[in-house]
């Protein structure tokens, strides 16, 4: 099998060219000018951009939580991935209280295999870590999962203590593997919540009224705090607040290996468009939740200046209907997620290039290049060169689109931005050269994703 | 009785100016130009200054610790403070665990009385707080203990975690108490602490080196979200490193009423003191430990631009022979803790005025207004001023003076300043109107000093 | 002549206590309780603030002004000064370029003697240094003129060149004087408003517009930046935007001898006080000119965090009529200035006491105690001491007042603050001693005020 | 002609990856795996780095100053720049006082065509802009002459006001071009020189003292003030110290399109190295001039965290005998300027990717794909992709070189780095396709470099 993109714009983290590329099987051979080479296909990307296919560090598949699981599975998430141009995803297993980690990875190969449609790659959430078990972390390196996420919040479910973050940390130091922190103070959040509570305030916004920035903020600098000690680096996932982003941005200016990303929710989104009657604001229960507005400028000089060097989506779809609605009577009770797989790459078209916040090469970065840089997957993923796998978007950045619950080819029952107006498509999307997504269908098999062998976080790689 | 005090130049956070002063019994009733008034003592203050008594809100007389007990008791303890320009202390009752905190002031009380040659308020430590004992914090503060200690480090033993700080916190949120932190991530040094054990790392200087300032600095950090979002005040005690003061500099850049102290063995000794051979360096343990010699530049900044407000003594004795010395196989059975409540105002008058760091003004305000004003005891205490308590020390701003175990007052059998030159000394004291130093002799009885009744922390007073 | 103030609340910058004040001829002599001294007169001041009389360190009293002359001189804006509270100020000598300063002296004095009611300094403008004339600076020094002010602003009239400051800077960092600086970079502003003039745009509005607070940040940092080479202080004038705001905060935090000074109109006007129709912009017409609103509560907070040490008022008065007027067609023809010197107290208390963003004590400070040392006058003014003049306000904090050109005693014929609601007020004034404004009226004696010959600055007083 | 590069390691700023190069005519046409093209020359790049040409944006050659010439002509220079893998360079044409840019122009053009070896661009230096010759800038752009440098020091010779500055900036802000700054406090330095030559200091460290770091902070800070009120960007040359780099990353973080380089000098020496006897410092007189060390680390920091975007050499020799010897009795005759074209590369690598401070790519995108982004030549230059020019260099990492004058390729009789060791040099190096150094010779005809039509500065770059 061969395929020959000609007179595309290719468009990386860098560069910015006419050529010419040739696929044989699953990688780019030959990139070059007027190629004469035969091909069993040939694409013509003309006046379209041809980018490396976006890369979702942050998603939550077929995930059991609060009773439920999130609805899109590893064959619905990847495909809604696939269309909005992701050709690949790190999901995270969950190791379960008093068992080893080995097990979670087990139980969510099971999930992925025969299911996914895109390569995908799984972080390792570590809930409880007895000395015993510290070992176990080697060996998940050696399988390629070489991330590993902690909790600040959710006590007694997820939530682990300043030890155990701190022992996790001083592993990674020497592995190489890289923690992600889910950064907010629980503690604090849980006797806020139980006063709300306590108070009769038990309606959706509530959710986002019990969790303040500084919860956050706070979080974000003890987990800075305990890695510095550790000489580890960290990672803080959905990152929402410019509490949170100061304290990465000083971190940062000291040199610290700190790095963090957000999420299209936190960039479009705000308190603003919550309030709504009855139980609507479900729909925008996540964790951290929403913020005031003026957030959002700040999240996007952020982007800017590389204090946020990744988005990712922090994919978790619940159903409005029998699933949000668990929590009609109590916030606490809301599944906390949204659904944003599908739509990552035309946001942050949208918002970072057509309105001019920053490059288009700054764009391919954010959305591939620098996440798979950090979870070790450049440069086989990630950029567009001889060598790389051929995951490929041909995007139509005049394309004009609405996003919307109608359209959308996630399972979930509505769309967080409804209504919203897009310049900039996924024409075409190539996995390991093989065209997944052509004319607005989804041809790939279903299960043809392979689990992904991650390299352990390289050191400084900016 | 009646006092006249003649020719002094009275100096106060912000006069300086020449006058006498008339005191009718234990007030000042009178300050005036040549004042005639019949008085039973005159004393001639030509050429000298005229102060406010100093104020040590943190010393810890008579305290158990580590099977040992501070070998200063409210006799000694007061005698010395005396002696060195100091009229006035607050120390720590201590509650014990499972007990409440109404027991542990009549244990502390028990102590004082009968003992203190000088007035003396309690700050209460809170190591537990289930939700029935919350009313007795109130209780508290109408017996005028309004502040309350918590201990971010020292796990099982006086640690709480954020839960019961931010309950705290709110508590005093409402009775306008003030929440004094001891800010150091425990968790973390103890692992490091285990680990240097582990190691055969056993020398008194490792309680130095398994402390980092990162440690401190992260407790600062997130004792002030605590208070952030509790809506109440934090007061850092024995704030000893940079890190600890960049995160109240920044909060106070906010506008948050964060406060903290520094004591004068961080802002005199550092690492460069210890490393000594034996057992020598025991005589330095206490907590936070010394830092690098770099951070005392900082914490004089922090004493200029009013970052620290307060200079206390954190007075903790124990002997080197047999207190000390119980530690001589384990760094982590030394008694924590440096003598210091008797040279508090020489050091920093030697430090800040004759090294050209501050004015005359700053120094009466560091070591005696603010400690005052902070803790509910002004205008009673604290300032020079018709109506107030006349604790007024004559100082003699060029006597010269050494340093030594050989001339001190306290108990300890060595001294952490042993050799220093000072030029400045308190060369009569009076409490309440009466001459209690006086030719180096101590005149005032035992057991004359009073329990101050404190007002609450009255708000923004800065 | 003596005089007896009963049972006020005393407040300085630090105190807050009840007591009785003895002045005999111009001086405090005996504070105390119950004085039972004879007195020819007796003020009862129960349940009122017994303050230092304010100090204001900027007018522009009969000052030459674009074809015209400040309506207020030396006898009226004393008065107006007086009914606000305010018993001394320092005025600003003129040097005419191609003249020596001396000469500027003799003029202003001239100016000010036989009218001033209250006592005065002044400060001598420079906008001509050849070397020459270098050594005229020290002779001021010795009248007693201890501080001199560059413009950055105003090229081809006031301004002088980087090298001419340099020049002063390096001169008063040898006699102690004080360098005070209107930083605006005019160069620029110039070019702005040339460009502006060729558009039509000729309202008054425009001044505002052309310029930028970047050109008030530039010229700040530019002056600390110089003065930091020469080794001398720096004291910024009528600072009136965030932009210039960092700066002095940015060298204060390196430990900089850097001041600054924020006016009334700064922290209650802003651009919202603009655009109206016609020519009634005129009347807000300053410079610097009226900013966004958002600076005002960084100005606040500067109050509060000592980044800014004094309010004054740059009072400098032009009538609406016939005087403002001479802009009609053209505001760069506009007299600059506004009217403030009567209403400083007020504005302040109630901006600052009232609004619950300072302590009385600092309120004190900032107006009168601050001005009182950083321009030599301490502890003869700025404080209510024994020795100290006894220029002393009795204030009414209930008083309830509404700023009107229809009440206020300057010659203008409009007022920047009509209708501003005010609690809080100067009820009785004494000048050394004197009884000057009483039950509204003005008691005091044409041409009584006496000029002060300052000290040199005192080096770090803070 | 065509040439194959084979199995190189290709290192682009952002990418990684080992591929073969076919290069036809002047330019890249193919990248591929095993590429079997017949090719005229076939270089075995094995086991090398494949990296574009360097580019440098700051040289002076044959270049008046001080009544000598800088002693590399374009010849001599270009060739000593390739040796070290530069393959492009932009050099200064100066505007004589009183005459018009487009005759700087010819009189530069003149200087390089018949000598160049390599591409080469121009800037242009603005001393003088009479409103009249406003528009010879919009022609400059034309010409490809994209980018004005303009001078804040050396008063009477090359400075211009701030008038002229805003001016031309608010120019550039139109047209796209760069303003490039010089930016020293000129009056102010010159005053010091007086002051220095006045009392005998006439040794060439004088240079170094006589220009304080706080006068180049002061400059940049007056620079992005300008720009910023001009709507335009700007960018610093040769940064030297933290106050500068300071007052950049404060804008960068504002978000201001400031940008600023930085040379090796800065990085490798400082004033340690000057203080010899005689007359020796003379071969480190530049300007700026040498710096404490401890700067050093901060421009380091700067260079990683992308603060400063570019180094640059700002070569500008002059030989020790006779030239350097003018100022032999007077530091101020010496002429300004240091020789190091040939070394950027390496000591780039030496102190970057040896020394561990950043990686491969950020070293290729310092020495090549920034200068060609920010000044108008990208993708032409600064990058390998297919259709780019073929400016390329096999760069051995693992050679091993110590820098001295008898192996240098400068016409100067001395080096500023005699005796540095480095690892890793340009073996071989193609200038648009032509092998013009392999085997440490030159290859490449006198006079083969073209003039750059450079594009405008194209907006937010990065």
């Amino acid at each position: 099998m061969s395929t020959l993109i000609k007179n595309g714009r290719i468009i990386t983290a860098e560069q910015d060219y006419i050529a010419d590329i040739y696929i044989e099987k699953d990688k780019v051979t030959l990139i070059g000018e007027n190629l004469k080479n035969q091909a069993d296909k040939v694409i013509d990307a003309k006046n379209k951009y041809v980018i490396p296919g976006g890369i979702d560090v942050h998603t939550h598949l077929d995930m059991p939580f609060g009773g439920t699981t999130s609805i899109d599975d590893f064959e619905s998430g990847t495909k809604a991935a696939a269309f909005g141009g992701t050709t690949c995803l790190i999901d995270f297993a969950i190791q379960a209280k008093g068992t080893r980690i080995r097990d979670a990875l087990d139980i969510w190969w099971e999930k992925a295999q025969g299911k996914a449609t895109i390569d995908y790659g799984l972080h390792m959430i570590i809930t409880d870590l007895p000395d015993a078990h510290m070992e176990d972390m080697s060996d998940m390196v050696n399988e390629g999962v070489t991330s590993f996420k902690l909790f600040m919040a959710y006590p007694d479910v997820l939530m682990v203590d300043d030890a155990t973050i701190y022992k996790t940390m001083k592993h990674t130091s020497k592995t190489g593997a890289l923690v992600c922190m889910h950064a907010e103070n629980g503690s604090v959040i849980d006797l806020i919540v139980q006063k709300a509570l306590a108070e009769g305030k038990t309606a959706p916004i509530y959710h986002a009224l019990t969790r303040p920035t500084t919860a956050e903020g706070e979080a974000v600098n003890r987990s800075i705090a305990l890695a510095e000690m550790a000489g580890a680096p960290v990672y803080i996932v959905h990152l929402s607040s410019n509490d949170a982003l100061e304290k990465v941005a000083e971190a940062r200016d000291r040199g610290l290996p700190v790095y963090a990303e957000t999420c299209p929710q936190y960039l479009f989104l705000s308190l603003d468009d919550m309030g709504k009657d009855g139980f609507e604001d479900a729909k925008l229960v996540f964790t951290p939740p929403l913020r005031e507005k003026w957030h959002q400028d700040k999240l996007w000089a952020g982007l800017q200046k590389n204090t946020l060097q990744i988005v990712s989506t922090d994919h978790c779809p619940f159903c409005y209907k029998e699933q949000k609605e668990l929590g009609i009577d109590d916030f606490t009770k809301i599944p906390n997620g949204g659904p944003g797989i599908e739509h990552r790459l035309q946001l942050l078209f949208e918002g970072g290039v057509n309105e001019g916040r920053f490059s288009v090469n700054r764009w391919v970065e954010l959305i591939s290049t620098s996440p798979a840089k950090m979870f070790g997957l450049y440069p086989r993923k990630g950029t567009i060169a001889v060598g790389s796998d051929a995951d490929i978007v041909i995007w139509d950045p005049e394309f004009e689109h609405t996003i919307s619950v109608h359209s959308h080819h996630m399972r979930v029952d509505y769309s967080m931005f409804e209504g919203k107006k897009i310049k900039g498509n996924a024409e075409t999307v190539l996995s390991r050269g093989e065209v997944i997504v052509e004319n607005k269908k989804f041809l790939g098999k279903t299960g043809r994703g392979n689990f992904l062998k991650r390299d352990a976080y390289a050191g400084a790689w900016d």
